[in-house]
């Protein structure tokens, strides 16, 4: 008996709270693009306010997932955008959030923002909803939503897409690149785990612009020779808090390079946002991809925070979300 | 009898060329800034041209030295610049060109641009250079050119630094502490040549622009799951290209960043040049530094080169030398 040719869903209440976890095993007709398959099949949901509200998804960076709101003992990573009174209210909403494929433990490799969409779709069939009133992305998760509205284009009604754009930039490719090449010499060398940490803290300079860290670090030198500076303090700490699986690193940042989307495919009335300092995400990519939207606007943030500014410009960036799922627009 | 009080002078000729390479020992009562002494206390200058001709030192980036025109068998790290025909001629001129301390083997560490002024002025007291008709330094030969002239006021009459500033930026900073750690976690796990190759590949990121990887490099993506992106072999062979001991790089990249200037001592007439896409020198911190010098003014350079724009700007770079460094002027 072959139950993998079934899908299956596990859902865990939490009693007293007003959300659940709905796990969507794939079936095993379900292959990546590269034409593999999962070795761990399971696309993980969780869904805050009621099935009946208009469905929004909200996805983010490659560290974030299914958490985006605050729970008891869970710190949301998106909290101020998602949540009661929040831009993106379960009151209003039935807010869809998920953890990227590849699972903890995944053996297959090459995993692109096709793939995560597809996987979306098919779990959006089990819970039987055909159509999203919204989905908002930011980071990789833009990425993603790109890509789901291009290939399922009657499936979105609204698109807002935050710090993302239709392909990787060369300059932003380059030093991912170097972060997975890190990973890899650390793993060669039986210290995976220290190579993520050198590779997180590459990223956070990424994440966020010069001026932010000229404003922000001290400009003096330390007294001890053995001693870090500054910026060297604040990234080693933000290295050292960081745990993702090394492979499960690898294989999200190679998808943000392989990702390209054909956006004059996407159909949703959209919204693209960038911040001007944003150098992993150049703001002219963005407003490109917006232009080759048939329904698609660019909205310009002002911010010293970089590609960070979908997680720190909150009043601007929920400003923008609500200006597109308000149903009042509509 | 301790020889090491006194100084030496090893001076070998190329017969035949017009160069020669004189390495000056450095004196048993030479301390750095930090009060230890070197283990390896030799500076190590090649000259060109006739020492009745107005000296000029040139000096680099952290991979050049003394090699700095072109001779049979060696290509000069700036032989665009530097050489018969070019801007710093040795038919006009004599070129002082030097390794940057430490050598190969140092066990000091925390070497600053202070020290490199200091060993510098020592050996140009052998010379009997009592003073410099020019000091041009581009990148980390440019903060030892406005270290020298800041320390030695007298000792320079004109001064052309290009791709430098008072102070590292915090941002550039964060990148080389990144570059260093790389280094030290590949040594700690036992393949530090390793480390040395990914801090190059990552050091060239910042040595070009966003704007030149766009241009240069497709953004398609590879066939093969396996296979890099363009920008990544780029870089990988850049990074397996390079070749310095590791505890070099890191005392080298750390004195960039210990670097801290006090331009309003500097009496040299002074031109400061930046490109407007350097994002490890950002032209707002030259721009700063040249209205900190008494006689100083800035040359903005548009270049899609960033940081290398002094590598690669052979015409714009070479005429801001010959305005600086030309007798007729003075």
């Amino acid at each position: 008996m072959n139950t993998s040719t079934k899908s299956s869903i596990s859902r865990e209440l939490h009693p007293g709270h007003d959300y659940c976890d709905i796990n969507v095993v794939l079936p095993s007709w379900f292959k990546l693009e590269s034409g593999e398959s999962l070795s761990a099949p399971q696309i993980n949901i969780r869904i805050h306010g009621s099935a009946e509200h208009p469905a929004v998804i909200a996805s983010g960076g490659i560290s974030s997932g299914r958490i985006v709101a605050d729970t008891p003992g869970e710190k949301g990573w998106w909290a101020n955008i998602a949540g009661a009174g929040r831009a993106i209210d379960p009151d209003d909403f039935c807010i869809i959030a998920f953890d990227f494929l590849p699972n903890d433990g995944e053996r297959a490799r090459g995993i692109t923002t096709a793939d995560q969409a597809h996987a979306l779709a098919y779990a959006l069939d089990i819970l039987k909803i055909d159509q999203l009133h919204a989905f908002v992305g930011a980071s990789y998760g833009g990425m993603v939503a790109l890509k789901f509205a291009a290939e399922f284009p009657e499936r979105v009604k609204k698109l807002c897409v935050i710090s993302a754009s239709d392909k990787a930039h060369p300059a932003a490719t380059a030093i991912r690149g170097i972060q997975r090449r890190v990973i890899e010499f650390a793993t060669n060398n039986g210290n995976a785990a220290g190579g993520v940490n050198l590779a997180r803290q590459l990223a956070m300079i990424t994440y966020r612009s010069a001026e932010e860290f000229e404003t922000r670090f001290s400009p003096n030198v330390p007294n001890k020779e053995t001693d870090l500076f500054p910026v060297c303090e604040y990234l080693t700490a933000r290295g050292r808090a960081y745990a993702m699986e090394p492979t499960r690193y690898l294989t999200l940042s190679h998808s943000i390079d392989l990702h390209r989307v054909a956006p004059e495919r996407i159909k949703a009335e959209t919204l693209m946002v960038g911040a001007t300092t944003d150098s992993l995400v150049p703001i002219a990519d963005v407003n490109r991809t917006a232009l080759a939207i048939p329904g698609g606007r660019c909205l310009e943030i002002n911010s010293i925070f970089g590609h960070d500014a979908f997680l720190k410009e909150t009043a601007a960036i929920g400003a923008a979300i609500t200006s597109v799922i308000n149903e009042s627009e509509q």
